[in-house]
């Protein structure tokens, strides 16, 4: 039994508001040609406001690949102890009963990648699985998730560490001024985020099943070019469109779990952008209020990347959770087009769940 | 149960041998005031020859990161393909039996990565689980059979494709003259590697138990700096005493299985240099014929990252492989520095193999 335990989320210091912004694409892109549509894009985003890890007159200034990088490494190790530190005690744990770290990240590079530094710095066990990922994007998170299910699955007894760290103002590339990039300039926002996966024990969703679907052909839709100034984001405008083709893959993942991802009781989706959400709604058959956590999450703090679906489920948790036994869904979209899909049930703890019949394990194993 | 089927492997049809090698050392390097341990260094690495993408002339020239990176993804895609697919077939499934794809590689960024380029075009289910890992170095050949072997755990009907594409070539760097460098330009070659882990049925190696261990305090030496001019890899002089510290932890895995690490019938540990596998044979207390494929990869291919492994392994296949329950090991060694362990028993297959008992199957499940 796999329990996604409460998420720790932290923000960077310096912030930016939309209205900010607003003011910075006017001034910066007077000449553009599509300039109110860029400006009209980014205030119906719904952004109120983002956190950055530098003040945004640094942010602006790109002073090449290796600094980037360089400031990714010192920020990382500044904010990721305290917020992996906090899933820990939220899930009752230690680091050293800690089996494997999951670190996605798509906002800078390195190799070694920060679990090396985590396990060398931060009390965990020198035979700690490491699993960073960086190619995953927006989807990382919902892929964290459902590889520490399957951890967890395989080693009953395994707890997970997920770290999810998004600079994603390290990505500002000035030389970029297509609509869709002035866009992504108002849209993406910096944070850190953590939570635990436990094998047994621990309070919050239980794992039930996971899948992951790729919407055909659509690898160009949101991609990096990787180039001597870093990562280019390429984002197609095409891509709102994807809920149309993954509402479907959800609801089927469900169908195969015996349910209705129509009629589920919570949602924790990826808030990409205003328009991911309300045609998923529409697709799903669901109120917006469904959304309201990852809508939050996108008002608060912008697109944090794969560090979304643990936001908006943070906000669940401290808006009082749901019942035992609650259905709920929990999807991340990003590059690919992928979807990572998990279905999983709202658990009080380990006093009010049954133990689980060992018939009942040996189903949930075997089903593919 | 796990089992690593037998790999398939391809090396580029650019040859460059030891004495070209030499040869263009001294040419390069007259001046160096340490060319001779330089040439001693690279002579000593018992490397005979080494295929790259690209004719040596090329691979000298540096034409930009972004450029590197596109030549990296249309290799990749001219390549891999065909490599898939023999692994594949050795393995004697389809494509879209496969559940999840592993896919390692160090030596070029792309996002998404390769692995939804071969979901939309080489046959693969649209729900095939993507795992792409970029960040483990030479390890990650073993860190992709380990988490194999745990999909497998999870789901025992499960099947996982891996895919190892190690351009090494692609991360020559003129400016960096330091020795570590000069040897590694002398040391690594370029491969595709893939190897399938079936859940149920196939021949190879049954996968038993698996580990991870990081030396302490050695983040620093093997790790890349990134720069706009790419990935520049550090090679730390310490880098070669490591099997030192990483040899009991090989021992204490095969101990908590009842094994004796030092008298297995097989071992397929990363070829990274001459002194790696002669420490490794000294710490462990084996015969150097027993690391004959490991060797042997080095020498016709040198370095090839995470794809050593698998090479090894296939070599291991192609000479016959091992009697019924033989016992083995697998090794990964790279950056963190890092460990990932694999022990398995040789299988001849399911007509030889007593269906597993589930209390076995539950007992493997509940251990970590």
């Amino acid at each position: 039994m796999a329990i996604l335990c409460k998420p720790a989320v932290a923000v960077p210091e310096h912030v930016i508001t939309v209205e900010q912004t607003l003011y910075l694409a006017r001034e910066m892109h007077a000449e553009h040609p599509q300039l109110s549509l860029a400006l009209r894009l980014i205030a119906n985003t719904g952004v109120r406001k983002r956190h950055l890890v530098q003040p945004i007159e640094e942010t602006l200034r790109h002073r090449g690949f290796r600094w980037r990088n360089e400031v990714y490494e010192a920020e990382a190790k500044a904010r990721v102890p305290a917020v992996a530190h906090a899933a820990l005690t939220n899930a009752g744990l230690d680091a050293s009963e800690i089996d494997l770290i999951i670190y996605v990240s798509c906002t800078g590079f390195m190799m070694p990648s920060l679990t090396a530094w985590m396990i060398n710095n931060l009390g965990f066990r020198q035979d700690t699985r490491q699993m960073p990922i960086a190619q995953l994007g927006c989807a990382a998170g919902g892929m964290a998730i459902n590889r520490a299910h399957d951890f967890c699955m395989a080693y009953p007894k395994g707890n997970v560490l997920i770290v999810a760290c998004e600079f994603c103002s390290l990505c500002y590339q000035p030389t970029d001024i297509g609509v869709g990039t002035l866009l992504s300039n108002g849209l993406f926002g910096d944070a850190v985020a953590a939570a635990v996966v436990r094998g047994q024990g621990g309070e919050g969703i239980h794992l039930r099943r996971n899948g992951s679907h790729l919407v055909p052909d659509t690898e160009d839709w949101i991609a990096y070019s990787v180039r001597e100034t870093g990562f280019h984001f390429l984002l197609d405008k095409r891509v709102p469109t994807t809920m149309e083709p993954l509402a479907p893959a959800l609801l089927s993942l469900a169908r195969s779990h015996g349910w209705d991802a129509s009629r589920l009781d919570f949602y924790i989706v990826h808030a990409g952008g205003p328009r991911i959400l309300d045609d998923l709604c529409r697709f799903l058959r669901v109120e917006p209020e469904a959304f309201r956590h990852s809508r939050a999450t996108l008002t608060e703090y912008g697109n944090i990347a794969s560090a979304v679906v643990f936001d908006a489920l943070r906000r669940l948790f401290e808006n009082g959770g749901a019942h035992h036994d609650a259905q709920g869904l929990i999807a991340g979209f990003g590059p690919g087009i992928t979807a990572e899909i998990a279905l999983g049930t709202w658990s009080v703890g380990d006093a009010a769940i049954p133990a689980a019949a060992p018939a009942e394990e040996a189903n949930a194993l075997s089903l593919l």
